[in-house]
């Protein structure tokens, strides 16, 4: 009589088209963002004050675009992943409408796509999921895809459908609410001077800092965004697993990448989207995470004069400086310390 | 000249029928909700959303009921427990209004018992404490008994009164603040779609789920409640304790094993009674709380045809998954994994 | 290419009357306060319950006053002490409006001394700090001074200017925004009965508790302030300094100090003023701090029959408790337990 517990979705459980509610939905408040500062250090001005974000034409600070995509992936876990043996990747990550603190976020996702593997015992589940707010307004939506174990291997296979992933979100799709003022963008108070005009194609940035990753620290966050993965929070079942240990969610780094690139892009407004990540090794509690981007596009956006794009590969590694910066260049191997390879765009004011 | 530290109350300066009034009053607000969220994980819907709960006709997101209860716990250590050898038990723990972000609560309690122990050298008090919000409405109201030192053995005892305890808190005396929409209630973004109607007596259900307590994690929920019991927080007294190390807050565990009890008590909307419990063995950092619970009794609720209740028995291991319910059955001894063993009752949607 | 990264100040950068406007603005909220909370377990009514202050003519519970204080505080970290190799100290610490959530504050120092050591490598500068609000009311001012280190050594020594830095703050010059009700103060709620007429001169009181500080909670509190200084974060860096670990911010033990201070002094509603400080000793994970105070005046405020201040040297200690008030009397070397040596003033109600 366990038949109360939901064992989770097996891939014989998902079909194409397939429309998934998640739970629960979720009002955010300023607890939630004290929290996320607390926790990455967080710097930039629109999202840490209301009078700041208000010269922007937005009604108050809206929640870093970081912890509104943890909040919708949270809730996205134990429907989609929680018999995931690994999360193969996410593409074409969207930022709408702000959110504001007592907005109320729920997540919805459909299944898009399935192939089953050849060994039979797995397959591969592609979902779009959706966070929407109380008026039905899009905050994100995004693409990722999971491996899923089989529940009855002698189950038939589905037929194979692998959707067409958007290589990027282009920049004529982004999402700029907010509005420069008459008199240009005042970085006075933002950390540094440098704004979209100022970047150039090529240029790398190293980010500086490191922050050492407490276990207290990665639970809490992952548990405020109400993610159900049991690898983050069950000792007792990781000390017998493959690494002994807990395992950092891989958007935590995502969050410290961004906090991290506030040295050097000071000025970089929010996350428009992300065109595709990966997480290519994990992360551990006692890790130090250090992180450095290069700027790959200086897109103007149509019609704005005001606000253009910054399209940047960001690395973040484990235990080792960026001031080098570690990636994987002329064909060779990628440094063992990384640990985080994203490519994504942010908005940045240009000089009126 | 240290007059001006209480050392606390002894059980000389307990008298019948005494008055308590606890320090400090406390506003509570999202702040203290998102600290819970990141701290147990929780996911009930009409907790995390202000519109669901708006549906169930009530004006915002309560508090969690164990957040209510550690709140008004915390500040009666003050008086009642800073000199308690141990917390012997409560009883007839009954929650009222709901509690919402921006509420004052505050805590009184009643001397109803003494019982000096036969060695002279401690005694027994009971005492019935309340929590009132700004309104002077009682959001809960529960006895406890604790065993406290006395400061001189030579002064005589006090006449023995042990007051009657309720065994529980009848169904009847439950308050029941919300109520179904006339449509009745929608399961879809709760987790799960298990309703008062779907229980039965006898049944037993595995939390599944383990979390691992961190140090950093049982003091900051300890000291939100403004808890000050020593034992949770100097490392250094405790070294040289019984167990050589902090103890985690017993209510740390109940609220552990509430959160848990989601997968499979999705729609358990709040906690309406605790009828008794038990710590049967302390918990430290380091250690991975799983729970499972069995359906003692469903209550019809009078006049209500939209919620009915489900008194449980909830149990709390540490390092031990819960699949085949440990506990104590057909005389055998407790299972040494045990550290909570509670009789609690939630209330839950019926189907109309 | 890593211009868009700011080294920090350098010894050679600063010069007498350098405007300093430090980033980000910040609101504060009821997140914060939570926090606050969780990390150090502060009891004080006034901060605790917006009734409580109400009764006192606020029109909310206002921030304790070391959240203010690090609040503005790290904020000045990126220009001031990025590449500080020493605080060395600070005076004159006024706390001005009080601040309640909702609050923006802003942060500006001025250069007001420079001293460049007589190896030619460092330098000392010195600053006056002031936070002020959304109205561009002063809620604190500060001066400090660190020890800074010189890019290029072969540049010539600026002219020494080296301020005259108060003593003290005069109790005169205290603000003292709340006002007692012509009934009077009402301690019943607030943990002891001990007001102003009950401390005389010479007083110590020993402040009882101790309190553990992990890494995930100093780590925490100092992000919450946006303070970057790298030394309390950086575990890959610090494994290789002077300690082998990182250090916790001296600001934190402050804290713990006023939070431990409640044992004694309960009624003591704000902090006045800090005349002057001393952090004797580093303070890392694991170390459990206690505290004790002594009397140093009872100071009557010009015009307030209602509340007068308590000027007080606060000391504390790491794994050490502090029955027997450890510090350095008649010319003994200070105690090696000793974390913190601190002079401020407390205002708290009279009996009327």
């Amino acid at each position: 009589m366990t038949g109360k517990t939901s064992p989770g979705n097996f891939f014989e459980d998902f079909f194409i088209g397939q429309r998934l509610p998640h739970a629960p939905p979720r009002t955010v408040t300023t607890g939630d963002v004290a929290l996320y500062t607390a926790l990455f250090g967080s710097r930039f001005a629109i999202s840490s004050s209301d009078p700041f974000a208000r010269v922007l034409g937005l009604p108050a600070a809206p929640l870093e675009s970081m912890l509104v995509f943890h909040m919708v992936f949270g809730r996205t876990v134990a429907e989609i992943s929680r018999n995931a043996i690994a999360n193969l990747g996410y593409a074409g990550v969207r930022f709408g409408v702000p959110v504001y603190p007592g907005d109320t976020l729920q997540a919805d996702s459909v299944v898009i796509g399935l192939k089953q593997n050849t060994d039979g015992k797995t397959g591969v589940v592609y979902v779009h999921s959706t966070g929407t707010n109380q008026h039905g307004e899009v905050m994100l939506d995004f693409r990722r895809w999971v491996m899923v174990n089989k529940r009855d291997r002698t189950r038939p296979a589905p037929e194979t459908i692998v959707p067409q992933l958007p290589a990027r979100i282009l920049a004529t799709d982004f999402h700029v609410p907010m509005t420069l003022p008459s008199e240009g963008y005042d970085s006075a108070r933002t950390g540094d001077q440098f704004l979209w005009d100022d970047y150039e194609v090529g240029e790398r940035i190293d980010h500086v800092d490191g922050m050492t990753i407490e276990e207290a620290e990665h639970m809490l966050a992952t548990k405020l965004y109400q993610n159900t993965a049991k690898v983050h929070f069950n000792q007792h079942v990781e000390r017998e697993g493959r690494f002994g240990k807990r395992i950092v969610y891989g958007g935590h780094v995502i969050s410290l990448a961004r906090s991290l690139s506030f040295s050097g892009l000071a000025n970089a407004l929010t996350v428009a989207a992300i065109h595709g990540g990966r997480h290519a090794a994990p992360t551990f509690a006692g890790d130090t995470v250090y992180a450095w981007s290069q700027v790959l596009e200086c897109e103007s956006l149509p019609g704005r004069a005001d606000i253009g794009a910054l399209r940047l590969r960001t690395v973040a590694t484990k235990d080792r400086a960026c001031s080098d910066f570690p990636g994987h260049e002329g064909g060779s191997a990628l440094d063992p310390s990384v640990v985080l390879d994203i490519d994504w765009s942010v908005l940045i004011p240009r000089r009126i």
